[in-house]
């Protein structure tokens, strides 16, 4: 944690603002406080102008678990039917495993409550169902954390990219194998060593089996897969293979090919009619025929050699990655923090306000800040890159620098290129960190000096 | 085009089927029928199983631009009034330009319709009284499209990340301005040569200037940070530098710093409550006044130096880039195609499916096509990775190579890294592109060979 906590030390106010609670507050209840459940609270504690109101929180030995940060009114308990039986708006299940939390939602949806989730293995198993009872309870349910944490790619499958025929998506959704595959490559370690000392630094869990072996990524693709290519697909028909047998020498070998190896989770959808024109017939068929057997998905989360040239190539440590391909608009890339419990909790905010949203419609920029009308400027701090062309002749850096502790501007280094002819020669200052606006000040004396051939090109390095 | 045309010239089905027109479809009129209103057509025209009826086109002179494979129960008309005198639920502008457009949108609005622009220049500078104009109609006016075109960045901010609290954006927003600075940098060439065939291949426009200096993207700069940072900014407040002074040396010295240069959209907002605890007095002013003068935005579009590690400086061609930075979850990078007339015609189409979703409760699950129950494999076509570990002696390879000719598999290369022991002899055979189940019937086979220290490892390569 950052500076979240400090500020919420400094800015013990009341749950987004008892200010704001009014007609249009959305009353929220929070079952599951751990990692994700306590960063979901601190993010409705601390960001105001919001009409969400905390009003739950549940879990087992709950006394264990109240925090002072919380304001008073929020009801502390264990028993569901506390939660159940209040007129709590939202229900954000944060608590993970299957049993009792689907009961708990089924009841909660026939409560006429709506649903967060962040249960990847909970919506792959029976995502369909919940969302069909939901429908029938005029209810929603939303589940943008279940996969890849803190990256918005439901929603970006679900809305943003709605307008595309999706046909391919691929990624890397575990952060745990990620993390393992870059140690192995990076300091050429086998597999169970760094295996050892992810679990030393809680990268890794005791029981590694649902990362490694792919089950964790599977049930995310599964999600995946029914958002973005609309395809019904159970995790268990998707194959997974481990990557406990890559060593060292494969990412040698894999360097050699202009490659790297990841957890790669890949779906592709191929329609028969996308195939050839001469199977229009089969086409049509399967247009009125939606569920035709002709559509095939092929489907696999396994370690895979990647160009080092793919954005998936690029990911590192326990960032999740998703490349989703469309017939219309190509690929889209969609990175960031794939768990942990702010960005999951960024997620489940993001839901919360999607629903509370979508109920009200005149709370259509709930969670938004007030408006800002800031102060603009460029005056940016930052290292900074001056490029010179001059004729050459002593004493030029002696100038430059001059001018520059004049401005109290300190130098970084000097290049310069060799072979360069001495009437155009160009060469580079950088500076250590300093305003744009010194910069421009020294520049305006330098410009002015009689060797340079043109004014001085000045970037900010970031 | 890839796929498109020939689709759409054997799929030539009414407007998203006029089986699905009932008392749900929503009526959509296109204004503008360049390539984005065109590619816009064509998805709608496309794409079955959504609400959505499209029934006016409007261009100037329209009798050039009608074409054959829209239904005939569009109107074609050059007349605004045609479309607002009607019973169109969504206007949507795809026409560009600051007049008439302002004007037709607001009466559009006024009308009682919702309003799709894709008009990056009229949202920057009027988005403001727009929306207000729109939630004072009780309508809706979206424009996802007016940033990086195919990238869904403005969904993103405003739904998928609207839990986190962003405090910064930067993104590579110009297409062309990315094209001409990768052609600087991979042919060494001045960037005037690099402008002139930029323009050859319709990259740049006739009249460079709003790419080259900057004021296309500080349009979109000032749109993202009004929806992501909640900051009002005139685009006009935002510095832009000019692309036009970089020269083929600052990418041989940047090289040498590590890093390469990119046109880098910048937004930065500092609150005085982020900065020290002390200023916590100032923080709790500018909470009682929204509006206080202590938020200071750094904003710039300008040619910077960025980290090879950077996802910014992995931006190709005329890809686009966003990378949103939020207190809680960290970073979180949109890329994709940021124009073309496909890629933008998704970011439109998603944004009518919005509308229409929020129009009517019933619909949320309009545009998506009916669920698909396919049939499930992992026998991906890929070249493949085959690494051994073998007790060397004479024959191996030519004991593999007949066993995978057997299966009519071809081999690509054979590598072995030097220096290895005899007794456990790493080496590598990649195969040519051919199914995973023929290499795993290959290799039932191969593992029973005895000179194998433990069985193949096979990976795809992607």
């Amino acid at each position: 944690m950052t500076g979240t906590s400090k500020r919420a030390s400094t800015r013990n106010r009341a749950v987004v603002g008892a200010e704001n609670v009014g007609a249009q507050s959305c009353k929220v209840a929070l079952v599951g406080f751990g990692t994700v459940g306590s960063s979901v609270a601190r993010i409705l504690c601390e960001r105001s102008n919001t009409h969400l109101r905390l009003t739950h929180v549940l879990n087992r030995n709950v006394a264990r678990k109240k925090v002072d940060w919380l304001p008073p009114s929020v009801q502390w308990t264990e028993n569901i039917d506390d939660v159940l039986s209040s007129d709590v708006d939202i229900v954000v299940e944060v608590m993970g495993g299957l049993q009792p939390t689907e009961d708990w939602i089924r009841r909660a949806l026939q409560s006429g409550k709506s649903v967060v989730t962040a249960n990847k293995q909970l919506i792959a198993h029976c995502g369909l169902e919940l969302v069909s009872l939901a429908r029938q309870m005029k209810q929603k349910i939303v589940f943008g954390a279940s996969v890849a944490g803190g990256v918005p790619v439901i929603s970006g499958l679900h809305e943003g990219l709605a307008g595309d025929e999706l046909f391919k998506i691929r990624g890397i959704l575990n952060g745990t194998c990620n993390y393992i595959l870059s140690q192995i490559e990076t300091n050429g370690i086998p597999f169970a060593t760094a295996l050892r000392e992810a679990q030393k630094l809680g990268f890794a869990e005791a029981d590694p089996t649902e990362d490694i072996e792919g089950l964790d990524a599977r049930a995310k693709l599964a999600i995946l897969t029914r958002v973005g290519l609309h395809c019904n697909v159970k995790p268990e028909s998707i194959v997974a293979r481990s990557i406990a047998s890559i060593d060292a020498v494969d990412f040698e070998y894999a360097n050699q090919l202009g490659c790297t190896i990841r957890q790669i989770s890949w779906a592709e959808l191929k329609t028969p009619e996308l195939k050839t024109p001469e199977s229009k017939t089969t086409a049509s068929n399967s247009e009125s025929n939606p569920k035709s057997k002709a559509d095939l998905l092929f489907a696999a989360v396994q370690p895979a050699l990647v160009e080092l040239s793919s954005p998936l190539a690029r990911v590192e440590g326990s960032q999740n990655l998703v490349v989703a391909t469309g017939t219309y608009g190509g690929e889209t890339v969609f990175g960031g923090h794939g768990a942990g419990g702010n960005p999951t909790a960024v997620a489940v905010v993001s839901d919360i306000l999607a629903i509370a949203r979508s109920k009200q419609a005149g709370m259509s920029y709930a969670g938004q800040p007030v408006e800002k009308t800031p102060t603009v400027t460029a005056d940016f701090t930052a290292k900074h890159y001056l490029r010179f062309l001059v004729k050459d002749r002593p004493g030029i850096i002696a100038s430059l620098a001059t001018i520059l502790s004049q401005c109290s501007i300190n130098i970084d280094s000097v290049l310069q290129k060799p072979d360069c002819p001495k009437s155009h020669l160009p060469f580079l200052i950088t500076l250590e960190e300093c305003k744009a606006s010194l910069v421009e000040q020294a520049l305006q004396q330098i410009n002015k000096l009689d060797f340079l051939v043109q004014p001085c090109l000045h970037l900010p390095i970031l």
